[in-house]
């Protein structure tokens, strides 16, 4: 990051007042009964009401427009392990991130909890509190534990981004990529480096959207992922292949996919260079990604690139996902979010890249034109059909597959 | 309470949208260039200078105007246990008031957990979250037990405002009630009926402001809490008195302060008759106190008596303290609320009551006239003096107790 943004961020964080978000109260608190309807003793009628009734939770709580967004500080952004505290400025973030796109109102949690089990009950024992719960920055493998146990135990939606977010806008990236690129979703071959969170549940991802399981190789630290390995943990065993291939030099060579959630300048030209034709290679590593785009395209004229980064084309970027796949959850009170309601959001997704732009979006990025094509292959963040399209599509999925208690909302576009 | 105010209560907290709070976001979020300093990348440097020094979360997070209104819904307004998700109406309305009179941010976490080992490792585990823990209808004896360990282990101001909230505006309003009846604080003899959070914490704070223990009895369900009982938590033990009275009857009589925190009609007009002359009575059951003001004053013309009732003059109302004390305790980042500061607030309140009512606080109420008197010994909620006097006062406390650990604000008013 350069030195200026750097300071950018610092100052933007500490002034005019520390921090990104405050609390809105949203109902008049001008005079006595103003106060007297708000707290003791109007208030009493709600408490009753929820008695008799929780859902009527929903009807006079903020809770079925709150997300909390809760984190250890196990994995946070590119720095590991800061700590519960210092995720605090990432949290307030992913919740300015919320509000911002879907009009979703978030309190950041940072969770002082060193064993899975008490990070676990804590959430569970504050959920009352929230419409949903979205889990940040915790390192794998606890985070599927994590995942899987408060899905269980709870009645809200519960949902991973680091895991699932990242996974779903991948898909949508390949997707259009390979169909780019001409190929099959089920013949290609896929390398993927990294079996954090995001590799683990992106190939899952992937495998339910109809890629062959043999046709995946997964990496971690120690080289390929294989069914003679004595090392594996439960979540990288899914992905044990029966191969020979043990280096990324042996996995990558006729390779058509490469997936990229390591680390700076994996990926080097002779690798690149010995991929099938037509290669398509998501770069992910923040900020530093496995290739720089310029030296790739220049070793491959026949690339279609991704990367996490804002300043090339095609960045994966959760924010095209949670904001918009919690708000159609939310919209008919899901009970969780399933594959149906992920892959819902990445078809969504994917039609929205593939159709004409809206002058609003290159005005908002100053751009004279985007078309559907290797430089944009995934929606931009300021894009307003996002709001107006995914949670749609979300909600429907819900339905469709009896997660939702509403029905569709009278307030969305008439279903196709 | 009724019906048009039940309805009218219905419905202020479900239209046009459920609940009495939002988020706001406080930094620009217009562009792409905003959003790479709130969230990813910059970010990153706010979470690097807290890795390196966690005091700087102050600085870049809103942690420091962070309160955590946090409840396990067991003792909830005069409803009982209504557990979590039923409390979150009244969490919600706490989180108003402190926002509404202090500036002050809350997010209200309702904590399912049945056992207070459960609740304490909960609060502790979020409490990097948060500047301030008000701990909020958690019934006795376990709140005692809570707000103890959680002062222990954590460096934030805890403060559970069902006992020492109340402690202090009964406080505010029996101290100038005795000087308004010539009474000498050492010498009235009290009588409290009800021996929970406010009971307790309520004649803790007396004896710490001057009252002999022995000039005290309290009262529970069983009657006087005496030293011959064997039934008595350690709580209660407190204040078990040397005494062969028994019944409220029999300890009544002679009395020259009654405090009621028990249920509707308990004082008899014969019990009042039996009081020494120029008596105080405090019928604080809500919303039917203990003996009707109506009625006390027909049997006693020399008696001045306060409620907890907004319609009824010297309303003992909770409002008047905590916006304020934690406003004082946040701006100097005091560790702990400690008795200093509770008696400052005290103080405060007690010399906003004595001095003469600004046109705006009588324009509030709609009120020709207010003076210090029986009729007004108690400040009014809506009154500005509250925010300019008391978080000075308090702040003032805690750096002469040596709890603050920050200097006394500059855009505070000057010192005297």
């Amino acid at each position: 990051m350069a030195e200026d943004l750097k300071q950018a961020a610092l100052d933007y964080h500490a002034n005019p007042k520390p921090g990104k978000i405050a609390i809105q109260v949203t109902k008049p608190t001008a005079n006595q009964r103003d106060l007297a309807l708000a707290y003791s003793p109007g208030v009493a009628e709600p408490v009753r009401a929820i008695m008799a009734n929780p859902a009527d939770a929903y009807r006079y709580t903020a809770k079925g427009n709150l997300v909390g967004v809760i984190s250890d500080g196990t994995a946070v952004l590119g720095l590991g392990n800061a700590g519960p505290l210092a995720s605090k400025p990432v949290m307030e973030g992913k919740g300015v991130l919320f509000k911002r796109f879907a009009d979703i109102d978030v309190f950041d949690i940072e969770v002082d909890a060193k064993e899975p089990e008490a990070f676990i009950d804590t959430v569970a024992r504050i959920a009352p509190t929230f419409g949903g719960i979205n889990l940040e920055d915790i390192a794998a493998p606890h985070c599927f534990e994590i995942e899987r146990k408060l899905s269980e135990r709870l009645d809200i939606p519960v949902f991973h981004d680091d895991q699932h977010g990242t996974a779903i806008i991948i898909a949508v990236g390949l997707l259009n990529a390979l169909e780019l690129q001409g190929k099959a979703l089920d013949e290609a071959r896929i390398v993927t480096v990294g079996a954090g969170a995001a590799g683990i549940a992106g190939m899952r991802l992937l495998v339910d959207l109809g890629v062959p399981r043999e046709n995946i190789l997964l990496l971690d630290s120690k080289g390929v992922i294989h069914s003679g390995r004595q090392d594996l943990n439960a979540y990288k065993a899914e992905f044990a292949a029966a191969t020979d291939r043990r280096t990324l030099e042996d996995a990558i060579a006729g390779a058509d996919v490469f997936i990229g959630l390591s680390k700076p300048d994996l990926l080097s030209p002779e690798m690149l260079r010995s991929m099938a034709d037509r290669p398509v290679v998501f770069a992910l590593a923040n900020p530093d990604p496995e290739i720089r785009p310029e030296l790739a395209h220049s070793v491959r004229g026949d690339l279609i690139m991704a990367t996490g980064r804002s300043d090339y084309p095609n960045q994966v970027n959760n924010v095209l996902g949670f904001p918009y796949i919690f708000r159609g959850a939310l919209d008919v009170r899901a009970t969780t979010i399933n594959e149906a309601m992920k892959i819902a959001c990445v078809e969504a997704l994917r039609g929205i890249a593939q159709e004409p732009v809206p002058a609003e979006v290159l005005a908002a990025y100053g751009l004279e034109s985007l078309e559907f094509g290797p430089e944009y292959m995934i929606p931009k963040p300021l894009d307003p059909r996002l709001l107006e399209r995914v949670p749609p599509a979300v909600a429907r999925a819900a339905i469709d597959s009896g997660v939702a208690t509403l029905p569709y909302p009278a307030h969305y576009p008439a279903q196709s």
